[in-house]
């Protein structure tokens, strides 16, 4: 049951109460959710909405929360609204740990939205590297450097994105990250195809060549979730990404954890249609957000400009797929997007 | 019924009987299958596997075949090989059309392959565009002297793929090459998300603006097939992809035409998680060809070097997707992989 | 002689005694050097250094300087940072204008800095695109949202630098932006191969075809000076770039200008090996700050980390390389390095 | 004197009375001048030109030559007519050692370019990475399969050019292929900014970590020579690249051998304006074949399509560059082109 979780089944590490932090661990778990980034139709950021997003996500048993991230439109903010979100998501989500996204093109910047978050009470902070990187020492060396600029105590996540980063990692080089930065806590792998990685990553664990073996970290998936199913099998602790129902998500893994796979399949397949639907680069969002709207999660679908747009047909198609999901999970029954 | 249709059915065209030869037509429609290569487990071309090959993709009722592309390991065989392969899979094809994959660094390969294989009867030709092109008039250009190599006379195929090439090719684009060549008669459409472009490129053959309607040619959808259920929908002619089930693809795209909405979305998701694994870079063909081995369609899923290989937890993974897919479709009942 | 050159010769128009702003036209023509950004050896920004080069560049005969360029170590700035540099720069060079650049992964941030610096007092801003526009028209409607973001009366210069930013703008797209966008007013032009681009730009202006003449911008070339004698000869205005010797690139196009070419080209000729040596990525910044620290424009050569550094073998050369130069230039006589 | 140099001094085998064939090794040294592929205004091969193409080379005091590169228009020609005008130019060359461009797409095609011309009596073959390649172990193993493709016993040369490929390879990557694979022994070093990269490399024939030293291998530079003066300073034996006047780049590396420091960069500096004028990609091979010409070289200027080409103004630039480098070169008297 989502409500008797505790900090540590979270995977969070709660530093005392004259704080009130909690810090991500290697031992997080479960979905931590790619949160939206609500606006008015207007363009300005809908504060009431990300009190209820959170509220929202929090009900559908989620055990974080990710924000900034690049389905989070987190461009499209300026210094201080990102600051100014970041602070309400934190307040709002309490106990659960969120997680902020701090790629940029510059360490200065990274720096001061590093710190800007964790003082406002964020667990950990998410860095994908920049798409110049090539050797497998440039891309070390790169995280040398984020540690250098937000410093060692601060958790954080590689985002291993090649599809949207042009950045491949070998899984060596990630071994390398691991061992040479304690506060490396995580990995949000989306590599693809990348079943193996993660097979790869846990032997790592056991090895006992090259230099001994790796601490074991937490891997979360994302990719929009495509292959949950089978991450899961291979190793995965869950899920870090948006799909709209994220409570399908904490279902599957709670699923696969009690050993019920075929259950697991079977729900996970009734959403592989949507979920796939869904995970189409820019058209995605707007989706994903038509459709929180839809659950009532957010007051607006509205994204800030530049924006992606849902043709006529592509509503009519949304439709049909939630209509068609409806038949096989009472989640999705009644719903439709305007 | 398959065995029934005419060579104009197929979008295609006999040139008479003194040639014996058909031409790829802007009317092809159905699908053509990605053929692969079969190898015997020394590596060398396994021609009994490629006549066996060929009679059971017939039995699946597709429209033609494409060979010598991506995931037919193309650029594992040498020259002699390419063409060798070419005249005994069109030979055995008989009035099945045979598209080849032509894709080359230099025009000199291109113009010879293409010349070798349309003279052993080949319907048309497969181009995509290398991944050094950039601008529009670059694309537009680079067609221009892939037709000045190939010759006016040669239907071909523009392969519009970026995620495989990098070269992303905006719909007004395609539209230039097809109005300045009629030689153009086919796109396989692969970008990525991709169902406004088919949308657009099907507006188009309505514009009244820009110099006019552009002719109506064939679109084939590729990426594995996994968008196929609303790719149709949205005004394809077939699928052009290598699915080790090509008779649900077949059969996916006569209950659409046939007006079957939800039971050909029945018939596809099921397929889908199968569908969506065998869709991953490098494994992908090795999933492919286990299956196809196992349906009776080749003698042995070898790859020559350099190939990918099936883990023993992803040869476990494919037999429980196969198991569930059996529930659901009988084509699968009984199929495992060794 | 530099001190008489009035706004008008520099391409700016001043707006008026009230504001005492000026605004980058299209008429700029001369030096506008790419300025470094200068640090302690602590690593926080030496304003001192700020003035004084800013004096240092004025000396040179310069028109213009460009700051927070991808040579002034920009990404190592954060907003506030960038603000207050890019405040007293502006300040210091009073009727000199003053170019900021604003590229940015984001149009929030691009924004924020273009309204900070233009209130400031800044002439214009530069914009190069990101790395993921790939067609004709997503480069220009990436323009068409930078001027929506920054303002339509915010002058701005195109940076169109293939080699660095992996976009490649045909010169029709250039024409584009230039007709759609009256502050568009500047192309800094250091595509390469390039000469023929700027013979084509300017063809561009007596173009009765194609929707008429393209009004006439200001081009300035970049790629480090190292084709200076030619561009000038094509129709380049000048040189927007920060060789180490701005004061030569300075007389080079005074030379062309007064008609003098074969002075013009054994001045450059005379720099071109330093001039190439500084052009290499990375390092390039390291010989250039080092250079400019013993002509007294700078304190310190310090980069902010991560930073370029020169080898003991680097330094040895560049030394080397301003020995030779001072035999042929009295600008480097006496000059050396660390 | 170029006459007296013997076979181990070029850095090559003589494999015996009975074969005639030579073989590269890591001896090798001074100019292997990529050559040009001669056509007729018609497109078809010029023979004769060929000849006369290796009898000029061979007067400018050139250790080897170098055929099938980027610049030697290889992709325009097809399998047969590649290896027919390798065998022509092995054949002319004599005791000259002749290193053959078998980069490909495929293994296949590799292996039967590579064994057709050691056949014919090339001296070794030289491979360049495919762009998709990424990661360190990527590119070793890429490597390990060209091996496997052409033959242990096969010589080649490893070129490392990451502006035209796009592959980016660490120093250790290089050391890693060289250690695992006899057969490599060469280095074309054109990688840029590159002059670190060299003394890192000569580094590894000292280092006692890391498995102990790297053994010695033939570094020579490619660029288009642009730093050649230093490169040999850095440790290179010398240059393989195509600039129009080899003699030149044969007499710096000499100089350079004698302790001439400041004669070698003289004479380098006196062609550095045309050189790094013939460096530009595309245009560059239409300068360098206009100047072969009109160095008697070839007998025509003609590319086979698609072809570049030099503007009326191009053409005139070039010639001022002639007539400038007349005044400090005698090489360059009385020269000039169309």
């Amino acid at each position: 049951m989502r409500g008797c979780l505790i900090s540590g089944q979270r995977g969070i590490i709660r530093s005392g109460e004259e704080t009130g932090m909690t810090r991500l661990s290697t031992t997080a778990s479960g979905v931590f959710v790619i949160a939206v980034t609500p606006f008015h139709d207007d363009g300005t950021i809908d504060e009431g909405s990300a009190d209820q997003m959170v509220d929202f996500y929090r009900s559908c048993g989620v055990s974080g929360l990710t924000i900034l991230g690049m389905m989070g439109e987190a461009p499209k903010l300026d210094t201080g609204e990102a600051l100014a979100f970041s602070r309400r998501v934190i307040r709002r989500a309490g106990d659960l740990p969120v997680v902020v996204g701090v790629s940029s093109p510059g360490f200065a910047a990274m720096r001061a939205l590093a710190h800007g978050v964790m003082e406002a009470g964020a667990a950990g902070v998410m860095i994908a590297p920049p798409g110049t990187l090539r050797t497998d020492d440039q891309i070390v060396t790169y995280y040398d450097q984020c540690v250098a600029a937000i410093g060692s105590d601060v958790p954080f996540v590689i985002q291993d994105y090649p599809q949207g980063t042009g950045v491949v990692m070998a899984p060596g080089v990630i071994r390398r990250i691991v061992m040479a930065h304690p506060s490396c806590v995580m990995l949000k792998h989306e590599d693809w195809p990348g079943l193996e990685k993660i097979s790869g990553m846990r032997a790592f664990e056991k090895d006992d060549a090259n230099g001994g073996p790796m601490r074991r970290i937490s891997i979360l998936t994302g990719n929009g979730g495509v292959f949950l199913d089978f991450e899961m099998e291979r190793g995965a602790d869950g899920a870090m990404t948006g799909y709209a129902f994220p409570d399908m998500l904490v279902e599957v893994i709670r699923l696969q954890r009690a050993g019920e796979r075929d259950v697991a399949h079977d729900l996970f397949d009734a959403h592989l249609p949507l979920l796939r639907y869904e995970q189409q680069p820019g058209v995605g969002l707007a989706v994903r957000k038509s459709i929180l709207k839809a659950r009532g999660a957010i007051a607006s679908d509205a994204q800030r400009q530049p924006a992606s747009r849902l043709s006529t047909t592509a509503r009519a198609e949304v439709r049909y797929l939630l209509s068609r999901l409806a038949r096989r999970d009472p989640r999705a029954a009644g719903l439709s997007i305007d």
